[in-house]
């Protein structure tokens, strides 16, 4: 028979995302397309042990938990948050999800009317422009510089198209990398709690960062926009994350965190999305985090120093001749570096010849709507070792050389 | 700041559904309004060893996985339906999902547009119509008698409301655990094969039949629509159920499965919705299946049996005086008695008085749009045990009698 879709869905389904993650399960492939962490750095023998931790407690850790999720784990997070990042919650302001993904898809089937304006920091993570699309927003690019979005350019959108809300991430931007300045962070934040916008904070990111600091001196320096909100009256910033980043990403646990309003109505359309996640896998996260001999703080300071050398290597090879004309900027943390092509290069067309070289880039054009950046490619340093990461950069510059050579 | 939430999420947010799951969290609370499976059933011992099985697989088992989930797990499944029911599949016509909801949540994501009109059997399950309302779907009630719905209404309203689809639970329906006869499923099948309509099948209680057939004598009396139509060339139904009644809940695993187009456009929804289930989960379910000790038949049938036990001591409590003037069918599997109460009682009043007592049911007005069925309740007897159910059915009698009395 013939199905008929809803229109919505349709772009949807010609995503060059799927082609990419299917040729990417390939053995011989290489992919740099992807939103991996390096699975050799996960505490994988702690984990071990706290499953076991998890089925000693009995049957009950396998029946249906609580729909906001495992409340020791958010509880765990409440004073995690507070000691190091200097945010102030309670355990009903936050919702555990499956990733950020499902955070940032619950949030915005609850907000959004189709047509209603959204502005996203440009460019965006690809999973929230696609979540935008299937509600049918109308998306606002939202353009800034090496500090952030730039305030006056927000205020004027905010005053044309009354957004519902506003996506960013200031800390480690997917794809650019970029770490908004202290003052940006205020000025933003300013103007959303002014226009009555809601802020949506992906801070997937924010835990990856290569500069040396100790936690409390990288937040103090530059503090989530939910903490500097909360320190207010609060209720203007809905907090994104997830343990997919800094543990492991099978066990499928993000949050969203925010007013009680805000999360209890939240909880709901999880409810009607698929009841709740798995509290068997966030027993697990407790276990792991406040039961075990685990350091969470060390084992962050392992991640960001093993991820600065992987940048630093794939630094190192962009100067090698065939990445010639290509420019960037270096990022201070997350997993991504943003690359633009030398001119007359399109990112697309260049995917289409380096899948046939057997190894993969996100082109730039995922990351905002229409073809904004085309010339653009996101580059993941995260997930590939040492000699993958050089067999795929040379890879793709042999693709770029071909390009060029003929223009 | 004031939340402006999209006009459809509206009604969700007072479900009683929350009242209900909060109150049942609490330590002395009986509740009889799940749809929970008895925990001290789980094959709890034989999982500890599956999960020690997937560490031992080594860290990429705790990475991301295929979207469509774990294929070992699909494999499992194809071979699985083919043995015991019949179903001719393959594994891309297979997508794993968080449990049945998730799959009714895609689908009707993907098909729908708000005011298309879904044919729904009357009663149905709860967590299918808040999918549905948050869809702004045009919901049509589709009535029947013991043996399914009636083929002729079912025609009537086909040609009147072209609907998109048909939702129905053919084998044990929550709530009423009516089993449709052969003559049934072959007359809906065909009605909606030859107008176009595609058939969502909900099997999440297929597996629960007390009469003490083989799976193989039951499958052939009882064929699931899926397996008559991929007799045929397949197409018309989607296919939808779970592990979370027959192994644990807290795997959040479920299954939606079809014809390869249609499972191709879900798994592009559930990138959206969140990337992806937990593999893990899934690779320590496939553990548990294909490579110990457990037997999956002998695991069923002793479920089956003692759920049948536990049926049979609710039916000898509704025999007392308290329950006089109710009626009700006798289930032959599933989960869930669906009560008639005395003339003049309304199942949300009643549970207002049951709560305070310290027990719950599930109001029958959830089972339906509008106020149908408000002088019905759903009483689950798979969660509570021996001394549970005795005191949670006195204390809902009592509340009866306490109404009974007054009028």
């Amino acid at each position: 028979m013939k199905y008929f879709f809803a229109s919505r869905t349709n772009r949807l389904l010609s995503s060059p995302l799927r082609d990419i993650r299917e040729m990417s399960g390939k053995e011989y492939f290489i992919s740099l397309a992807e939103e991996l962490p390096a699975e050799e750095l996960f505490p994988f023998k702690l984990l071990e042990q706290a499953a076991l931790s998890v089925f000693s407690s009995g049957p009950s850790a396998l029946q249906y938990g609580e729909q906001a999720g495992y409340s020791p784990l958010r509880e765990w997070l409440n004073n995690d948050w507070n000691v190091r990042k200097g945010i102030r919650t309670v355990s009903d302001q936050i919702l555990l999800t499956t990733g950020t993904q499902q955070a940032i898809d619950l949030v915005m089937r609850l907000l959004l009317e189709p047509g209603d304006s959204v502005l996203v920091e440009h460019p965006t993570s690809p999973g929230c422009l696609e979540v935008l699309e299937m509600q049918g927003a109308a998306i606002v690019p939202v353009f800034g510089d090496q500090d952030g979005i730039l305030p006056d350019v927000l205020e004027q959108h905010m005053q044309r198209v009354r957004p519902k809300l506003l996506f960013a991430a200031p800390s480690f931007s997917n794809p650019t990398g970029i770490l908004w300045s202290m003052e940006r962070r205020e000025a933003v934040l300013d103007l959303c709690a002014r226009y009555g916008v809601l802020l949506v904070e992906d801070d997937s990111y924010g835990e990856l960062h290569f500069d040396g600091l100790e936690p409390a001196a990288f937040y103090h320096k530059y503090p989530s926009l939910f903490a500097l909100d909360t320190a207010d009256q609060g209720g203007h910033v809905l907090y994104i994350g997830s343990f997919s980043k800094t543990v492991a990403p099978a066990l499928r646990t993000g949050w969203a965190a925010g007013h009680p309003a805000l999360i209890e109505a939240m909880t709901s359309v999880k409810r009607i999305a698929d009841g709740q996640s798995s509290p068997m896998n966030q027993r697990l996260l407790y276990e792991l985090l406040a039961q075990s001999p685990f350091r969470w703080g060390d084992h962050l300071s392992m991640l960001n120093r093993e991820y600065k050398t992987r940048l630093k290597l794939m630094l190192e090879l962009l100067k090698r001749p065939g990445w010639k004309g290509c420019s960037y900027n270096i990022p201070q943390g997350g997993m991504y570096l943003w690359v633009q092509l030398p001119e007359g290069l399109n990112s697309e067309a260049l995917l289409k010849a380096a899948l046939l070289k057997g190894v993969s880039f996100l082109p730039g054009t995922l990351c905002s709507t229409g073809t904004l950046d085309q010339r653009y490619i996101r580059l993941n340093f995260s997930r590939p070792g040492r000699d993958e990461l050089l067999l795929g950069m040379n890879l793709i510059s042999e693709a770029i050389l071909e390009f060029t050579a003929r223009s």
